[in-house]
């Protein structure tokens, strides 16, 4: 069986293709000149899968997609206190280029603007770093997730830097307020390459799955980024990402996404999706006008709305089979409160006829600390209730077996 | 085996007891006379197991806790246009007491301060109605939610009253730009005999689960409002409920939230849960104290949060289950695209051993529009691969059987 | 010969007739069914003569024009610290109905917006004043500064109460922040009865020419404010009393104004004119439409702009007279520092006759402190250098005739 | 006689000597080192007379005072309208160093400011000036006003140069929005040279009796700029001199007024006074600490107020002296509608006993088109009531002798 899924994509891309108001960016001659006809949609699941349509394979420059992977790239690096003294992470209901630097502190108000992005990137590889060396790391770093060598379009460095007045105000005011140290210069060339790295559609949809996966690639299965440091971007990226329309946004397409005058737009579902589109014509606001088009399609038709309550339950307990004397409750996912409840729930209130019961959390992609702690508890309980209890956990996502009054779970090599 | 759920909550609980900064509401002679000490939080799965600890059957006024649910009732009463015309729904940035009126229309910014809610109570039951018909359709419809008949605390609507200059100073606003007609005193009436509805812990956990459940109230299992209502509802907690800290609220606990002065302070994680806790003490935001701290242990300790990255993938396939014959493959859960591509993805990797496949769908929630179409769609396939396909759907949630080439799936009655 | 004066006024009057642009008030039901047509024009300078053109027997209320009357009331009644305490005096840049509390403090901004006259009005006659005797305070004051008793138009308060919810909205804000500690509807119908006070064109001319005339009405003679009372509020009223375009008005016009919603809008040029003119049609700053213009010729024809910097020198010294013997040195005006050094500048440079030198201060104003000191050092330099001085003083301006060395000044009787 | 004038500044400067408060501007680091001691004051009157006391030799840059002069040759070179379309005329409420760009046109809010500052410097010398040669311009005009060749500090400049980023982020952001065209750099360069010519306080003081005598340089007589330009840059000053406290300065001073980080503080009384402090130490708004106290005794002892409402009368008829056949009215001061009111009103009620009236307008500074008017008109209604009227007039200030009946009045050669 082949797979829809292209065809979808492609039925949504020809749906939005006669949306054609909006302008390319005219400020930087080179986007100017961009082909304002081409489009293409891109989805990558957490379990690696890509699917594509359109002009996939058309490269064009990240812009101001690039700042919440060099956001997260911060954070890994000098950990969540380190960047939140310098840049904060509050809604500014502001356009891009204004400055919204916080009262008292002069922080930007979060990096999804031109000046928290500035101020981020100059984290980057050491305040001494040569723009170089910064640049370099964070070409290598955008490579890695997307899992093939990406390069700077230098062309368009320069076109940018020809037409850099609003940046060099932002980085000059920064400078003035101690927030940044580099030669406001260097601070803008540096930025503007980063904003200069060509991707695809393809390239920008496995980088978000990587966010949308807790920092696992999820077609190479490295791990990039700590959970953590993924969270923390995508909040930011939820209440920061679209500029001035944020709740209108939230409501109509909740889904967490990030645009880039090139006409490129991220979207993520934590758990679920990286999602890409590009479309050079832009909208007032500066998105790209197809490009919010087919988020909208996606979230209405798709069911992707990160407020979409489905009832879904977790479905954590894949399956509970009985040989008589050994009962097998199969597991699954990732266990955190919501998931061990579940669990809890249906073991609570069952029958197991025989005298054994083999938790098997070999499909468990992990456990949190509550999780893990309720799951324990359980099978402890069923303990004092007359079971001989054991674990099979072959890759160790337990990690610990010892229950809360000091005795252990036995583990089991196989079922 | 006793769940020890409950204990877990108790746990959280005795550690936040001790942070016992922060001051009742003393604008409300009534609030303040609140047992400062006096701590109870509850939590309701989607599933309706309802879990509590501490004071979690004193009952305390509403306050804007009730926003959101006039808020949905709205929604559901007169539609998203009529209720947009009236109410914004960008976060304001302000404080809850300011006007926040958005320029050019006069519409306040959104409905969680409390010009919105003003505004919203009067969209209840008509622009004539009585304040006393108002009301009642208000509480009738909290009750309806709580599953038990809520009351109206008189004593609490009278003392406000005496202090409800700041309403009135809104109300009296509102009606100089035409946003509501009613007279001012009857508004602002209205609007404090809602906030004085008294709940507990429970009731709203289980208020709360029913918009993470998409409308159907968990323990009763009745639907009481549209999916398209709790998901908007629920967007506009996210960005709008918890003030003046949005983003750093979305960072740090993820847990779209709502807050009362009385004490009170609700979360929902839209498929999972309704979260309740109640704790008179506030920080001057007006949060309650350790309400916002048990908010951030249950984010930290028990993984949740909107943006968890969890890689579940989503299980959407329970089971594939052959004898030979015929292959059944036991689908799960709802199905919207990253459901549906999931099954797509397990399936066409898969070498089938007979003839026949029968697609259970019993377990399945709901399907979204694209969900459905893509399943179909996979199935077709599977039938030109020259495999008889068949569904089991007792309870018609695929709807329509018609492929897109005008043929239609056999449906078998049993498995 | 018959002054020329009125003749002018009425040319300036049908120069402007034919701008009928702009609409009568339409908030207010009575003020909406004003002729729009009826337009007058009046002078008063600081000596006393009136001079009007149009229809300038007509009565109309004085909204906002009230404003600066009412605060240099409380300033005259409470002194400059109390009324500081309550109401800040900063431009707001806003419209007029604007709430502009101060942030922290919660002050209204100035008092010549409504939230600064509503509190203004409050601190008239103690705070437990009933409404009826507050206004009737106001209504006296009123009276005094135009020489007649006028008198409050109740159907037009009965008629703006009607629709008084901004300024119920600002009030009740006010009591909330404890700026009014009155009901807050009380409030408001003290406030809209001084509101409605009626007055013609050429009341408004001489009440504003005791502003200009340091408190003196200059028809009767009479002192009714004190000159620093006068002073902080033609400041206050140059720097906020036309809203949102206050330095625009300074250099277009450059006369120190205030507007009310009837149409009558009134200016001061300090130490010169009251002037006030009268037309209902407002533009959509709430400001009459030919007032504004005749205020702008007035401006450029008339020569009256208050940094004219007419290069006037001060001819403090009216004349001097010599008889061989004894020579008189003749001076006017208020003596100033700028007035005492030309008196001074004009003295030092010149030869004496005779032995004896009379200073005639019998024709000057008033002097301010230095003034005093500068002129008085000048003569006592002049006894050392050897003339004989005296003071011919019949008013007591001087006041005290101790030399800084302790000698004192011969007076003289007559001249 | 000798002065005393000099001794009362001298006592002024002494009575704020022991306010040691406040710090030498520090992000200069040629200021950084200025004598924090360093005090002096001066005053020049409109007819040319120069007083001061301390430091009254020392030189210092001009810094931000440096900004209403270059506003003023802006205006006179390029004219009004060309000057608005660049620079706006509204307070802007903000610290000095703060954007304030109008919202829709990106005009900096005033010329005050330093982007309007800026903005202003690129008018002078159109926009292909080289920088030298536009600074040279700006030297040669301050030079003239001061009547002395200044010079232009390049080690303050280079000093300034290397803590440039607030103002190179104001010209990058005013390019970006194509208010100015130059190069960013030159064009800070440019305004950081004019902020670099040096003064003393006597030139300052000169300085700006020129603006207050009307364009007239008191001390040499030269004509150097238009009323029309003085009258409009003293109004934007006054509005907007002070940066964020102008209701505040204009109530307790009332001296429109401009200051600059090195200390330096002028303040001009339209028609009477420029003065001129320098006192490096700054308060928190960049204000000399002492030059403020200095302003606040100027104005309260020596009656500088700009709405000190002296109740002058305008002495405008000097006297009237008959020799029984011929009657002289001898005119003084400039003729604006309150001084041809105070001559109508002198003339209409008196009785002359000859049959010829001489009007004497020799002393006559300048005739408004109005006062010009309503004079002839007063002379012509005295030839209706059968006396002969000639006007006595060496300078041409009247201009035109003919009246609105097509007749002319008799001029005579001498009296």
């Amino acid at each position: 069986m082949k797979t829809p899924i292209p065809d979808y994509l492609g039925q949504i891309l020809d749906s939005v293709r006669d949306r054609d108001g909006g302008e390319v960016a005219d400020y930087i001659p080179d986007l100017a000149t961009a082909e304002p006809e081409r489009l293409a949609a891109a989805v990558c699941t957490v379990s690696g899968n890509v699917y594509s349509a359109g002009d996939d394979g058309d490269e064009f420059t990240m812009q101001s997609v690039s700042k919440p992977f060099v956001y997260a790239l911060a954070l890994q690096e000098l950990g969540r206190d380190a960047v939140f003294d310098a840049v904060g992470m509050e809604p500014s209901g502001e356009a891009f280029h204004e400055l919204s630097l916080e009262e008292g502190t002069h922080r930007p108000m979060n990096p999804m603007i031109n000046a928290g992005a500035i101020t981020v990137n100059q984290l980057i590889n050491g305040e001494d770093s040569s723009v170089e060396d910064r640049v370099e790391v964070i070409r290598g770093f955008f490579s890695e997730l997307a899992a093939r060598e990406l390069k700077v379009n230098e062309w368009v460095t320069d076109s940018e830097l020809e037409h850099a007045d609003r940046n060099l105000s932002i980085a000059h005011m920064l400078r003035s307020h101690g927030i940044i140290r580099d030669n406001a210069h260097e601070a803008v060339l540096s930025y503007t390459r980063q904003c200069a790295i060509e991707v695809t559609v393809r390239d920008l949809a496995v980088m978000t799955a990587t966010l949308a996966n807790g920092g696992v690639q999820p077609v190479t299965g490295r791990r990039i980024l700590n959970q953590d440091v993924c969270r923390l971007t995508l909040s930011v990226m939820s209440s920061a990402g679209m500029y001035d329309a944020a709740g209108r946004w939230m409501a109509t397409v909740g889904i967490p996404a990030k645009s880039g005058v090139s006409g490129g737009l991220i979207g993520t579902l934590p758990g679920q999706l990286g999602i890409a589109t590009f479309s050079p014509r832009l909208n007032p606001q500066g998105n790209s006008v197809r490009g919010v088009h087919i988020f909208e399609r996606l979230s209405e038709e798709m069911g992707l709305h990160l407020m979409a309550a489905d009832p879904s339950g977790t479905h954590a307990v894949r399956s509970i089979q009985s040989d008589g004397e050994d009962t097998v409750i199969n597991l699954q996912g990732p266990v955190n409160f919501t998931a061990a409840e579940n669990i809890l729930d249906e073991i609570s209130g069952r029958e197991f006829p025989g005298e054994r019961l083999i938790l098997d959390v070999s499909r468990v992609s992990g456990f949190h600390r509550m999780g893990r702690k309720m799951v324990k508890e359980g099978l402890r309980r069923l303990r004092e209730d007359g079971f001989e209890v054991a674990i099979y956990d072959p890759e160790g996502v337990v990690a610990d077996l010892e229950f809360s009054d000091g005795t252990h779970a036995e583990s089991v090599e196989e079922r």
